[in-house]
């Protein structure tokens, strides 16, 4: 027998009714406005009106280094919240939206996977409540007024070689990357060099994730930076009188929205994926709602500890005023191998068969960087429970080698298979962090907001990322120069790194030292705000395979959509 | 005392939960999804479960030539589906959505006017349930595909210099005309000239409008032709594999929105409005909801009946299989003392004062608009109505002026003041299309579908737009040609001209005769279905004005919409 695709068990799900859900969660139905029959937003009154409600157990779900195939971060996250109503808790899940271009791209769909996923996947994949789509919307119309405030005669003086803002939209398509607009004739824009981001990396998108409240999203509108005079002054969309149609036009997609997983545990669903040049969280109303809900609020934070969680620590909670109790860490049997040195895992291809033979040695030999992830989050304060995501390939003598690290750290530790069994696969683990979120809170910021945006780098790459030094190249530390001046000073920092190494370098396994820390470059999300430093090339444009998930999605006969997964 | 705005007016609205206006269709409510409180998808299930109630009269309104400002042919539309409830009638109207790039360019909102709206308006002139992100995200990935088909081999031999496929946007931006894309390096594509065009003038779109069920959708979208081969050879969407999941990013965007009128008088709204290389009609399915609802259908048709009413009967009527009982001329007293010739409207300026002096004698010089209009009406085989679309600044003598010359020519004609007074302000309108719809159809096309592209032209040209020849332009014949060989010659045939004059000459006002119709070019939507000559330069993405409506809309102290009108 096989097991059954993500989309075939999605299939098979009893799904409560919208304002059911929201009544699990304390939440009346008139801050819930349906959007079909599944998904319902939550007005933002809900979270005035529920202030006085006792505060959930707040839990950030991070992982180790992963593969370039992902450790099944979100599927923890989703089996986590299913597990507490196993042991008499009741959680939410808060995560993001995933974005439609990887979705037609590699991977066919992003919604937890097996018996810990949120349904209906095919919502949460396509379009869901149009959130994406809004602020592809807003970003790009801020785009237009750019351009046509330039044609139009540039009372504002842009400098045309020091326009920061380019244009985004939700698909894979590398043709847009680079482009030249304004070709064509005199009524047809002032010809120039620009290009297209995904969705998800809009600085948008992150506006959307760490705003407050309506009133803060206008004024973050605001106050992003689209580009810099001759004279090096900021231009921001309050500038350019942008920034209020901006806010109309995310003022629905602000609210976040509700969904269920497979065993109707009710999730907030919100913001994009994008953990590059953004923060990689959810959001922080989402995080308003679910705090005020139950026993326990799961959220997810993207990438390994040294990125998402360092971020959601470090600039999400920051914003938020919400501390968190206990962070759940992701290791998986195959990441900790390949964290060995001695195999080698590539996305798209099969694992290589010494990697899925029996070898405790390994995992002992990759075990360094679950290490340092877990330090990583004692560093701020926070519990740490390691979560084992069992896969069918593993072997029982290297989860065993997995607890004897954890254990040997003081760390928690359980086993999950919440992927093949839903809820009860991952007891052991609500169990654990039912019992770190109740240990006494010391969370502390890893860096203070008054530092200066070197010192903050500095403070990051050395004590979460493990180099020893810091070399930020001369035109990098010119422009730091500058946001201090412009008063961005105070802003945390992003940095923009790869994912697949605590280094900048995704050949450096394990826990690598000894290592200098680069910054090619430094740019500011001043509406969202983060500075994001840059420590190599960043890709905000995918592209499409040679056979995209795009040829295998269809309708079928009856209308339903077959071939993502 | 100032009349209130179109926003002002529209807030005051009490409007019915959408199963309320639902089951005033006869509609059940399982066969509605809600989109928040005041929206509602209708499911195409309803259709059949609905096809045996009795057939509702199916009325069209469409108008005399228009000056560049409009001549309230929505708000026409939506006052008189709010008067038949005056006259004992209950009418459903069905519209089409705004295009968010006009609504933040120069209009500020499109929902009809004063009490004749559709509400809300933020809904409709915002997002609505997202059908035109969906239409942007399904065209885009198929430009995505062809781009990546390109870069990975051109398996199909797509020539690059005879992509007919853009890509789109719902803005006004015009530095995306024409750009050229896959600059950079190797992995960044192919480099070539494109552009963008507003979402609204998608072929998706007009697949949407014109698609019967969504199996016809999903084969529509397969028919689309997006490139040739250097042998001159079709490539379709089918062909690269990208029709599936453009038909899956679509298939809750065929399901038409249900609204409702300041009244409370049902309202679809579905498809996008672009009238110019589109047919520029809402919905059949939309219209295949609302026909088996109340009494009467009215559906709007855009721009003058040389335009929109022409492509109703000739390709929205041939797809559907529905026929007409009767068509609405709108006119105005501007309008038509703009046809005389002597007086000139420019949109964004005020009207001449000369014109808005007391003239019956102007409205009569330009009356011959009206009755060629008229013919084009009776021409296949529809009763024609007058609706005097009436002004403040109009005077009793001119709106005698137009019904004599409406009567002269046996029409029913009546005075309208839906405007300032809503429904009951067009119940002579209603009791006139009421009488009109119950005569005896005598209802035809005006070509056949075996007659050559070339002939359909020709018929158009003369019968319709009056001109005495056609001049098709050596290369544009060459094509032709080519789609009488393709098997595209059976298609009905969109003519893309201007809609300020009944010739291809905006300049040419009142009827003109003795000219040449020029065709220049011409293309084939051949997943919509039909081919379409071009008569001179359509553009196809607006830009900002230098003062657009963005720069006004915001968010008030409350979170509520200020600045659209």
């Amino acid at each position: 027998m096989t097991f059954p695709s993500d989309l075939e068990i999605s299939r098979t799900a009893r799904l409560l009714p919208p304002d059911d859900v929201g009544a699990s969660m304390g939440i009346d139905p008139e801050h819930l406005e349906p959007y079909g029959r599944t998904v319902a937003k939550v007005d933002l009154e809900a979270i005035e009106r529920r202030a006085d409600r006792p505060r959930a157990k707040y839990v950030v779900v991070t992982a180790i280094t992963p593969t370039p195939l992902g450790e099944g971060k979100t599927t923890t996250t989703v089996g986590l919240g299913q597990a507490f109503s196993h042991i008499g808790r009741q959680a939410t899940v808060a995560i993001r939206q995933p974005s439609m271009g990887p979705t037609f791209g590699i991977k066919g769909g992003a919604a937890g996977g097996g018996y810990s996923q949120v349904v209906p996947m095919e919502s949460l994949n396509l379009h869901l409540t149009g959130d994406m789509h809004a602020v592809t919307a807003a970003h790009n119309l801020l785009a237009a007024v750019i351009d046509n405030h330039i044609d139009k005669g540039n009372a504002l003086g842009i400098d045309q070689h020091n326009i920061a803002w380019r244009r985004v939209l939700d698909v894979n398509d590398r043709s847009l990357r680079n482009i030249v607009g304004g070709l064509g004739g005199k009524a047809d824009g002032t010809p120039r060099e620009t290009g297209f981001d995904i969705t998800a990396a809009s600085e948008v998108m992150a506006v959307l994730a760490l705003a407050t409240s309506l009133a803060d999203l206008r004024a973050r509108l605001g106050r992003i930076v689209v580009a810099y005079t001759a004279a090096g002054e900021p231009v921001t969309a309050e500038d350019l009188k942008a920034a209020g149609s901006m806010a109309v036009l995310l003022k629905e997609a602000l609210k976040p929205n509700l969904m269920q997983t497979l065993e109707q545990t009710p999730v907030l669903v919100h913001a994009g994926p994008f953990g590059n040049i953004a923060h990689g969280n959810s959001s922080i109303v989402a995080d308003y709602v679910g705090i005020r809900s139950g026993d326990v609020l799961v959220t997810e934070a993207g990438f390994g500890a040294d990125m998402g969680a360092e971020r959601f620590f470090n600039i999400k909670c920051r914003n938020s005023g919400l501390t968190p109790d206990a962070a759940v860490v992701v290791a998986t049997v195959r990441a900790l191998k390949a964290h060995s040195g001695r195999h080698k895992v590539v996305a798209g291809k099969p694992l290589p068969e010494d990697l899925l033979a029996e070898n405790p040695e390994d995992v002992h030999a990759g075990a360094e960087n679950l290490r340092r992830q877990v330090q990583n989050v004692r560093r701020h304060g926070v519990s740490p429970v390691v979560a084992i995501n069992a896969f069918p390939t593993d072997h029982a003598s290297e989860h065993k080698a997995i607890r004897e690290v954890a254990e040997e750290m003081g760390a928690r530790v359980a086993v999950c298979t919440h992927f093949t069994e839903g809820g009860k696969g991952a007891i052991e683990l609500a169990e654990a962090v039912d019992e770190a979120a109740s240990e006494p809170n010391d969370f502390g910021f890893l860096y203070p907001s008054d530092a200066t945006l070197t010192e903050k780098i500095r403070t990051i790459a050395t004590e979460i990322y493990g180099a020893d030094d810091v070399e930020i190249a001369p035109a990098a530390a010119k422009k730091l120069e500058g946001f201090e001046r412009h008063g961005f000073g105070n802003l945390p920092v992003c940095i923009a790194k790869t994912h697949l190494s605590l280094s900048h370098d995704p050949k450096l396994v394990g826990a690598p030292t000894g290592f200098t820390f680069p910054i090619r470059d430094v740019r500011a999300s001043v509406g969202a705000g983060f500075v994001y430093p840059l420590a190599g090339e960043m890709r905000t444009m995918p592209g499409l395979s040679s056979a995209p998930a795009v040829e295998r999605v269809d309708l079928d006969e009856d209308g339903q959509v077959v071939g993502l997964s």
